[in-house]
């Protein structure tokens, strides 16, 4: 690996985001494009790029805006979407998502952007940047359009782990607050535990026990927590975060997605039915650009990766250029506000404050 | 039980369903209105109403065409939506679901229709009209726009139960086969198995194992078992029933409606936005109603109740007439397919099946 002694682009306020190029279904040329879009837009950015060097160099070399901003890292393999887990933590040493994990680790980037394998990149990130202390499962945290004024609620787990117990619930809830400040600038986020009911006595015993934890931390670590939610809140203004296990995250935000990208293509259709609805779509065009750019998936493109010792952004696979410099916006956004040793920080105060209910909870049983 | 010897309504082809008139957010008015729809829309189908005699007597004689096709029963109690099921089982003979359920319990109609508190209508339904033989936890199967040809989807369980063990998953799939035979015509359904991923090793130990049941079950019950599929393929086109437990599919329908309904309103947003759009809007009325029309809830409004004695269908709360009336043809469509005795002989014939498997094991093992 190449030595970073001599890197010092992250000095005079700039942030280095370290990126994946490869293992996107669009290739390395719509990551550069992404990065070159997001060059342009933040100033003070600057890359390290991963993956086989002759290839890069010369997407590089296109981009102006990329000259002197972007270090490119040789990793000669790739991380497939096939790729299971296992076999990348232990043959994956020679791949570009083992590099880009890498320039985290090592302090030389604040934040790496991968559009890869999913379930791959969590395995690597969990063995390489480690679990913060006190952090049991790391979760993936999303942004979801919603009705609340800042356009959009975090949801997490969306599928780092299928299982969730309530003191993960609890972490999941104190880093979803940690990632509400930071990333959509919410001073004291309302929280909400996802059920099928609202009532206190509905749902899985995990949950009620989730629900008295959670209830317990809200003030110390200012949150609000409102309680129980349903899935009609996930696009909802009761609350700004959402928090659930990762298999009912990932079939939540699947589901909306399908949704979403249903009526998308009925509306299209409906447009298309007849010479007149033709006529009407062009006369509709800006106000259906106006709701296709408040819910194009591609503009919050990007699950976090909370409770490790480094930050994580894994953008769609599908993303383009657009989605990859969302995904580089988003990294950048949370490596400028501090926000890996923000979370570190809420979460080890919480495992303090647990040392002290469970001291205190001792004292009751005596 | 009363005995349905001189019980001639269903006579000549005639099929009688029964409704409940209270419960629901918009009062028995909202009832009466979509029954006349249905009554004029299907003129085989007759009614027996349930609920207050003297307030119903008014609202029916106002409908000429339900002369002599509506009964009403007295009932003078109502279970509200805030009634917990445990109160409504101890308390509730007087109540009008508990009547509305009676009818089908003693023959005198096919089918009960409720647009009441969903948990006391479960409750009410499993003491009342008694689980199937070989049924472990009835489900609710709902029907879901999607890319299919038929336009819809059948999804269950959507919240009769918050657990789910293989074997109730595999009990899902069949009577999702059965239903979506019946409902949506279709001659061999493709059967999904929600999950957070399709690779045949992910997901939950209870849901590996459902995988091995429903797929050794699907060649004798007629239908094609897909695998898994993920919360994108419920509005889909990979298969024609998702099969989950009552917690995620609670979840996924509810967080697939608010979507939508988000959806409409940034698309109301987008249209309202300046006097061109305003315009514009008047211009694409017609195919804005289209897909209104086509991804409207009220007109597949309807949960259904499989794996009782006797069909049930729930009814949205907030049905108007139009809701109400497009649970009543789901209703009576069931009603004329002999659904009911239909689902029964699957289900037996399938715990049949189950004996000769396990016998299979024992044999196996020894």
């Amino acid at each position: 690996m190449t030595s970073s002694k001599d890197h010092n682009n992250a000095g005079a306020g700039r942030v280095v985001i370290s990126v994946d190029a490869m293992g996107g279904d669009r290739g390395p040329a719509a990551v550069v494009a992404g990065i070159s879009r997001s060059a342009k837009l933040n100033p003070e950015v600057d890359f390290i790029l991963h993956g086989p060097e002759n290839d890069l160099s010369k997407l590089v070399a296109k981009r102006r805006i990329l000259d002197g901003r972007c270090t490119i890292r040789h990793a000669q393999d790739v991380v497939s979407m096939e790729d299971k887990p296992s076999q990348v933590m232990r043959h994956g040493k020679a791949t570009s998502m083992w590099s880009t994990l890498e320039s985290v680790r090592n302090g030389d980037a604040t934040v790496a952007v991968s559009c890869g394998n999913t379930g791959a990149l969590m395995a690597l990130s969990m063995i390489r940047l480690r679990k913060l202390p006190g952090v049991n499962r790391p979760a993936i945290a999303i942004l979801w359009p919603s009705r609340n004024p800042q356009g959009f609620n975090v949801m997490l787990d969306v599928g780092a782990d299928i299982r969730a117990d309530a003191t993960d619930l609890l972490q999941y809830a104190l880093m979803g607050a940690s990632y509400a400040r930071n990333g959509l600038e919410l001073k004291r986020p309302r929280i909400g535990l996802l059920n099928v009911g609202t009532e206190e006595h509905k749902g899985r015993a995990e949950l009620k026990e989730a629900h008295d934890l959670i209830s317990a931390h809200a003030e110390k670590a200012q949150f609000d927590f409102v309680g129980f939610v349903e899935g009609g809140d996930i696009p909802g203004k009761t609350c700004d975060v959402i928090v659930t296990d990762g298999f009912t995250g990932n079939v939540a935000l699947k589901t909306g997605e399908g949704t979403a990208s249903l009526i998308g293509d009925l509306l299209r259709q409906a447009f298309a039915y007849s010479p007149l609805s033709r006529v009407a779509s062009l006369l509709a065009y800006t106000s259906l650009k106006r709701l296709q750019k408040r819910i194009d998936p591609r503009r919050v493109n990007g699950g976090v990766f909370l409770g490790l010792n480094g930050t994580v952004v894994k953008s769609h696979g599908s993303a383009d250029a657009m989605g990859v410099s969302a995904a580089v916006k988003l990294a950048f956004e949370l490596a400028r506000s501090g926000f890996t040793d923000r979370l570190a920080a809420r979460v080890a105060s919480a495992a303090e404050l647990d040392q002290d209910a469970l001291g205190q909870k001792d004292k009751n049983v005596k």
